[in-house]
């Protein structure tokens, strides 16, 4: 960690922001403090803060704090919310980011209303033209990043070539695959398979330098094969909600089916240790939440439901990503991807 | 069963269709001759037939059989085999059913093809744009039926109201719910979520004197809350897989997850018993397949991995659908639906 040690980043911590705020959330600061040699800003009512603090005493010595007055809910509508409550811990800490006095800024809450607030206030990354919402899935052989899983439901080809561009990058210096490979999801493998979108898409990352391998049967998501999955929101939002809702549906079919007798019963307590072991490999939060990609800044959506683990888990992804400069990286892929001749000739040289 | 014992149906087996034809499609015909007592006529090559009744001694003269001297494989193109293979089994039995001599025809075999046939062959009916194909999803509190999981993935807003209006009639007349509850899939409940597609046909729904429960997020397929969900063809599709294959990745897991260990090993085998039931509450076959809806006729397609108790439950479906009249009171379900001065506004009175 000598690397870390030299080059301390600033990041900040939405404190009012999850399910679980701000209990867990300060607890994961507390956890990440120990872990992490960064400089942590806590960014709340600092009445709220002082509460958390008590529980574990000497603790506050070890973060800065930054004032909010309100907070926004995880019910509000996020343009709205974003535009008046502009003391919000939310909006302030995505305001630092913007203005330089934070590398980085966490928060679990509400994820619109953070893809809205640093949309608006640190805007996109040039070439960019709209933000995109990933998740790593659970496969057999690891988590495979989806984008777009709700940010933009009308996508055009080029959003999906830029979430693809995105996702490769983050794939490559996050999650530590060294060439990703990229597909798009849809109902069939063959090229000629979806609508225009789905087929214009497939033209145009095939014409990039990307690791394109072609379309991703939805079956076959969970097998591993593909690092980079791209699809429009309103799919992308709808797959992701089966598989949480399947999941969900599944595990508690199959407990039900154990607890029908006393045989069943005594099967289930034996699984148990496997069973959480189990769990923990399907529960998003292990992973740190959603990313947001194409904002020019470091902000990280942590799961709604953070637990203190999670939390920390987003710090730390928060650290990776201003460590590998993701930013940067981005703006020169997606500059190397316009540039590429073979897909300026798809796009008629139109940028 | 004496209404069937009057007015036996006459239903047609396709014997070379799935990928368990010709054995367990055989051995299906023979288990429902015991159950049921309608005409049933195996179409498919002499030889083949008459290989696998030598298995059932005696069994041979239960049914009629018409011959067709080629067959259409999972993987042909739908439209081409259709075209050019007129004597295959799938395009013989469709015949039959067009030209009257058969009540409705069953086929295990390649989806796309049969309902390529279906609507070439016997056409649609009035009203109805483009055939849909249904899917029973497994829920808490039973099945709900999921239109369109594929066959029309270019949507206009009138498509989605006819799968609505056939959806709910099937729901009724075949899977017993009295006024079926019929929502949208959608990426939220409210009545702003979602394209233009999605906003339209709420509105086009909420019209109708259809049970109309709004938009259902598509984490609560599985809750049970609805009986009929309508999407368009590419979104249902991917939902569809998405749900297969989590169900699939979780089974493996958690089994994996119970062999890694002895205690984990006991566990497992002793949930053996309820593990299966478990298995076969997931498992599409049991419901008999998908479902062919606007088709001017009746065509039942089993699941393409039906095993002879899935093969049995398809026929069941056939003769369900015939008693209950399902083709005429879809047509008339259609007629009212667009007779409706509350629909017609909406319209503009264009029909």
């Amino acid at each position: 960690m000598a690397f870390f040690k030299n080059m301390p980043f600033r990041i900040g911590l939405d404190i009012s922001g999850g399910d679980n705020a701000p209990a867990e959330v300060y607890k994961g600061a507390v956890l990440a403090h120990k872990e992490l040699e960064h400089e942590l800003t806590l960014v709340g009512v600092p009445s709220e803060i002082e509460d958390q603090a008590a529980k574990y005493p000497g603790s506050l010595k070890a973060f800065k704090v930054v004032e909010a007055l309100e907070k926004i809910e995880m019910a509000d509508s996020p343009v709205t919310a974003v535009r008046r409550k502009r003391n919000s811990s939310m909006v302030v800490g995505v305001n630092l980011v913007k203005a330089g006095k934070l590398d980085a800024f966490v928060s679990c809450g509400n994820t619109g209303a953070l893809m809205c607030a640093a949309t608006l206030i640190t805007g996109m990354i040039p070439g960019v033209e709209r933000p995109g919402i990933a998740v790593p899935m659970p496969t057999k052989k690891g988590p495979c990043l989806m984008i777009d899983v709700g940010a933009n439901i009308d996508c055009s080809p080029q959003h999906l070539l830029q979430y693809a561009v995105m996702a490769a990058v983050y794939s490559r210096l996050v999650m530590g695959k060294s060439d990703p490979r990229v597909g798009i999801l849809n109902i069939g493998e063959e090229e000629s398979k979806g609508t225009e979108l789905y087929k214009t898409t497939y033209k145009l990352l095939a014409a990039t330098r990307l690791n394109f391998v072609g379309n991703i049967d939805a079956k076959s998501i969970f097998s591993g094969d593909c690092d980079c999955i791209v699809c429009d929101g309103l799919v992308g939002n709808i797959a992701l909600k089966v598989a949480e809702g399947c999941a969900d549906f599944i595990m508690k079919s199959f407990i039900g089916a154990g607890s029908k007798n006393v045989v069943g019963m005594l099967g289930l307590a034996l699984m148990k240790g496997n069973l959480l072991e189990f769990k923990k490999n399907l529960d998003y939060a292990e992973y740190g939440g959603a990313i947001l990609l194409g904002i020019d800044g470091i902000v990280i959506k942590g799961h709604g439901r953070s637990n203190a683990l999670a939390v920390k888990n987003a710090l730390k992804v928060a650290a990776q990503e201003l460590s590998q400069h993701l930013t940067d990286e981005i703006k020169k892929s997606i500059d190397e991807t316009y540039g590429d001749p073979a897909v300026r000739e798809l796009l008629g040289d139109s940028r």
